[in-house]
């Protein structure tokens, strides 16, 4: 195989010398400029940090791919959006070269599972709409048959691993989304054939939504509700459909399959839809791991309730969700380097006796505009580590035979409550730092456009986030209510504290100084608190609800607003926060454990100040005055934080084409950086090829 | 000329009936589908309050546009974004266009002046780039040649007023914007050819940023630098500079002249930098009303300080703010009206014990993310109409030769404040809207990435948000600590209470019901309590960071976060807030006045939540549970909101046709329109033209 061939190149290349911190393929040194005096003033080695939060191999991993793709035409970047077929062309042909490269195939799956992390946000730091596309391929498609199929789809599965056919996961329809059991694609099983006849009544059932749908797959997994004979309904079940041939990628009879169009970001991935009239697929084809058709042409499961069934059969997006919440991450991340390190190039004003002016980081409020987007994305990153590394443990433990079960329901609690802290998170760091950045901002080349339009989808996809935050307030409720054993339901202790709810709802701020109330452990006890307080308030008005006569469906919707939501988000918040602490906490001394230090009260403290309303009318906060204490610890962090926000960003940084922003590059030259850019625009300086519109125009308006 | 006759056309076609409500024209029958439910729910009528918000010569003059465009051919919409230099071609068409019809020419501006903000709304509602291009070059151009320029450049003023000539706006340079005093644009006087001699030292002081100028301006309007002869600096001063030749549109020898090239938003305009070699242009080509060359060479003005100089000569910029306040406005509304009504139509989920799905909108979650934005923008259509119309007044007032200083300062603080909350409502609303329509809302044909994208750029143009609302806090601020008297410096009422601080800061809530709490004056109350102990926080902070001797460059710099920044934003709020409910307060007694009022409550109370916080710290709420009755009425407010939600999304709503979403259409079928959208995108359906590179790729690997 080609691409075997090829990895052995790579790998000649990338001969490891002994030492990661000296590898200056990875730690380049940086170029002079603009940033040197805050690199000098930062009080930490930016390598060690960066080896301390995502270790050698992930390190080397993205770098290995990041080095493949600045060096190969097909993945240059260009200056100008291109037209929609083109980005679709491109998104095909980087998925199919890095495919080639086998950086992380089947066997270094098995041997470094937890790699898989950094593979997809190596990839995803480039760029999104492909990243995604890749994953779907080689991902989400191949582990679903894997995990949902059974042997006799062995045939599909070597074809996947050889890469000859792409695939596509076709759940949501035009009018259902969310409701998964509202959906109307239907299969119905003809026992004279053995063959299932997919059907979709009207355009509002068509499946849609579906990424490599639109112009390049050949097989989708379809989900449809399952009738047997004498109209016998099974519930949604999920089949291999082929769609389109795969010599002609022209589509089968019956198929009618089309693009979905022009999206906000992630235009790279061919996103489609699909309607079937009638069409029939062999009865092989139901992925049959819970449940299938018998020799008399019965349904027969082990699970017999319909719910419980989709339920295990949706359990894969799950996985999604943790993936999620690190693209956010990453998406965050890059937006807060390019803000940092332009902030501290772009000078406006000074003190009236200088002519030097100061850099924009000097200023205060610059300040709050950043690090708290800054702190956030270390707390992603730590974050993200921890629970993409406890999902590929789950997984492995599920395909060992483990009892995964509460383990599996904790991840499900803390993604559905994280994957929105996470992307909205992402979604108002980067709205920041574009208006940080001023108008230069504002530029497409700067970068930022793209990183808000691709990860928006993130708060969609995979379940929106203010319906998917139900699913963790509704674990919550129901733990407190039926009095469970929190220890036992939680083995990634994300709730344990709570067994101590009554007490820690009686409280009370117990700081007399700024000092304290940064101190972590005091912070980590306000979230506790914050938790409880809300856990006891949602459910308190549940019963209420319940008691004036709701039933279960009128108390759910119903508690939603002031209450359930924000249980779900502050728990969300509470986990990341708790998980980071427990980073720094067990760190040897450092320098780099120093600033961590920091920077995590820090984190802790502005997410207390968005929460000082609740503190207040919970009880919390006894004296008026309490909150000024976190305001003002908050104050006092910012010129010490200012002064490492430059080494920070590098710790976290990718290369400078991975970047790809004239604001954000690691040598600060903000302004050369720029004017090259813009000259290198086609036409930049070019009259249009319409000028006579502008000045003869009483000679077009006949035309007009 | 052409124009006449065209606009004799349209008068002709647009006679207008008796009565406004009975124009089908502009209030058309709504075809039957599923808003009407929702229609037949709300208690008003939304042509009367359509009326009533904006009255009939605007509604007429914005339907006027709006059916001129929708006839035209080139007014057409594309479904997938054109290329950047057909973006620019079409604006540059639709601009010429529009003037040629004369909606709203000069005689119309004397005579009815008012109606400029439906002129720049109407167009602003179609597309946001050709919008402002539009209004640079009919509006800001020819406005700054007239209130700064003299007599001398009449025959400048012939030729725009013809469009013969097109201009530009050119202040911000690549390295200064906020800091106009750092430029270094240089403009030397040559006595002996009674010339100016521009002067652009490198690329950092490049203008640039100046819309019009990358493609299609003749002319600029160039801040530089001004040197007299013995290098005397002078300050900043405006020119009218030559760029392009009137006929070739090929720029002059000594100008560079380029294109800023692709941004997030507002691609229809030609954003562009420029840098001139030792280019000379006339001497009476500088815009002399504050300041000019005598005879002998020397530069004589009447303001002797050149910092006050530059404050007067960028006095227009206020106007531009004014106006930014319209166009977030637009924007927000655009977006709930999409949302509101897709959510109405949309169903999903529904009782257990009924076949029937509910709409979204019967949700309290998705009610609790509307129903806020769709307050909002009522509030901004009442504000921004009135603050619109207060400018105007201004204006013609200085050209009256009135005394207009007190206004124009306040206005300048009001605008301060009130352009960023209004853009960042825009911002937020329009991203809430977006997600709140799920994946369909991700579609480009829904319109959000537009809205977003385009308003995206009024948080930063003509004043940075941030560095921005330093102007507001800093009056705000002087005039407490040089105790004010608050009613001379307010004649338009918006610190007017402020008399009465010290009163203020001694109140507390009094409320002890949601019925108390939600009564408007008891609303009003709280806010003005808000701002006093803002106000107050902010001069004793300032005060105490003077004690410990920091200058006043450093204490404005380090009051900012907490403290100043809090100010502007609550007094902006609270300013919006108060011309809401006094424009309610005057209406007479009707249905509508009924609706607005629960809708004045619901923004108060929905307003007050987000400072809680700030209210028990103050000890404005001295009872713990005191913010709880707000969360109630907000709570209590929803259910009969969302009856009326249709109705009044209804009355603010273009036309279809500008509108130009599948999901937010007047019959609100969505999923009709939504096919339509889809397949008639080209080559939907088609197989791409690189499928080799999918179906064949061990063939195409060579290439690759």
């Amino acid at each position: 195989m080609v691409a075997i061939n090829n990895k052995s190149e790579v790998e000649q290349e990338d001969e490891k010398p002994k030492n990661i911190l000296e590898d200056k393929k990875i730690f380049p040194d940086f170029k002079n400029g603009p940033l040197a005096k805050y690199r000098q003033l930062s009080t930490f080695c930016y390598k060690s940090m960066n080896l301390l939060l995502e270790g050698e191999e992930h390190i080397r991993m993205k770098h290995r791919i990041w080095n493949f793709m600045e060096k190969h035409p097909d993945f240059q970047h260009s200056i100008e959006t291109p037209p929609l077929d083109y980005q679709r062309r491109m998104a095909n042909r980087r998925c199919q070269l890095l495919w080639n490269q086998q950086f992380y195939g089947l066997s270094d799956y098995i041997h470094a599972p937890h790699l898989s992390l950094a593979l997809s946000q190596g990839i995803y730091s480039y760029e999104a709409g492909f990243a995604i596309k890749y994953s779907l391929s080689n991902g989400m498609f191949p582990s679903t048959i894997l995990s949902m199929g059974t042997e006799r789809l062995a045939k599909y599965a070597a074809k996947i691993a050889n890469n000859e056919i792409i695939g596509a996961f076709a759940l949501t329809e035009i009018s259902h989304g969310t409701n998964a059991r509202g959906m109307r694609t239907r299969a119905t099983y003809d026992p004279e054939t053995r063959e299932f006849i997919l059907h979709t009544p009207d355009f509002e059932a068509a499946k849609c939504w579906v990424g490599n749908l639109g112009k390049t797959c050949t097989h989708a997994i379809v989900y449809a509700q399952l009738y047997v004979p004498d109209d016998t309904y099974q519930g949604l079940s999920a089949f291999l459909v082929p769609i389109r041939s795969e010599r002609t990628l022209l589509p089968f009879p019956g198929v009618t399959v089309g693009d979905l169009g022009e999206k906000i970001g992630l235009n790279g991935l061919d996103n489609g839809f699909v309607m079937f009239n009638q069409y029939r697929i062999p009865g092989e084809n139901l992925l049959s791991k819970t449940g299938d058709i018998d020799e008399q042409g019965n349904y027969v499961s082990k699970i017999k309730d319909s719910r419980k069934r989709l339920g295990a059969s949706l359990g894969s997006l799950s996985a999604g969700r943790v993936n999620i919440c690190a693209l956010a991450y990453v998406a965050l991340g890059k937006a807060v380097i390019i803000a940092t390190r332009y902030s501290a190039s772009r000078k406006q004003f000074g003190p009236e006796d200088s002519n030097e002016e100061w850099p924009v980081l000097e200023y205060q409020s610059q300040q709050y505009r950043l690090l708290p987007h800054l702190a956030t994305a270390y707390a992603l990153r730590v974050f993200t580590m921890w629970i993409g590394t406890a999902n590929v443990d789950l997984t492995f433990g599920t395909f060992l035979g483990e009892d995964t079960s509460s383990k599996g329901m904790e991840i499900h609690a803390v993604s559905s409550a994280t994957k929105p802290v996470c992307t909205w998170a992402a979604r108002d760091g980067i709205q920041e730092c574009r208006e940080a950045c001023g108008g230069h901002g504002y530029l497409k080349v700067a970068g930022f456009g793209e990183l808000r339009d691709d990860n928006d989808a993130n708060c969609t996809y995979e379940g929106e986030n203010n319906t998917l935050i139900q699913q963790a307030s509704n674990w919550l409720i129901s733990l407190r209510r039926n009095d469970a054993n929190f220890e036992e339901v939680s083995p990634m202790g994300s709730v344990v504290f709570l067994k101590d709810m009554d007490a820690i709802l009686r409280t009370h701020a117990a700081e007399r100084s700024v000092h304290e109330v940064l101190q972590p452990d005091n912070l980590l006890k306000a979230l506790n608190w914050l938790v409880a307080c809300q856990l006891d308030a949602s459910v308190r008005y549940c019963e209420k609800l319940s008691k004036q006569g709701q039933n279960a469906f009128e108390t759910r919707n119903n508690m939603q607003v002031f209450k359930a939501q924000q249980l779900s988000i502050i728990y969300g918040q509470r986990t990341i926060y708790y998980v980071f602490q427990r980073f720094v906490n067990d760190l040897p001394t450092s320098k780099e454990k120093n600033v961590l230090f920091k920077l995590l009260s820090f984190f802790g403290a502005h997410l207390i100040t968005k929460h000082i309303g609740t503190f207040y009318q919970g009880g919390y906060f006894e004296d008026k005055a309490h909150a000024l204490l976190y305001q003002e610890g908050i104050l006092n962090l910012l010129p010490s934080l200012k002064n490492e926000a430059i080494s920070l960003v590098d710790a976290i940084a990718p290369t400078d084409f991975i970047i790809n922003s004239p604001l954000g590059m690691s040598d600060g030259n903000i302004y050369q950086h720029l004017q090259a850019a813009i000259v290198q625009a086609p036409g930049v300086f070019e009259r249009p090829s319409w000028w006579r519109d502008v000045t003869y125009k009483e000679l077009q308006k006949s035309k007009l």
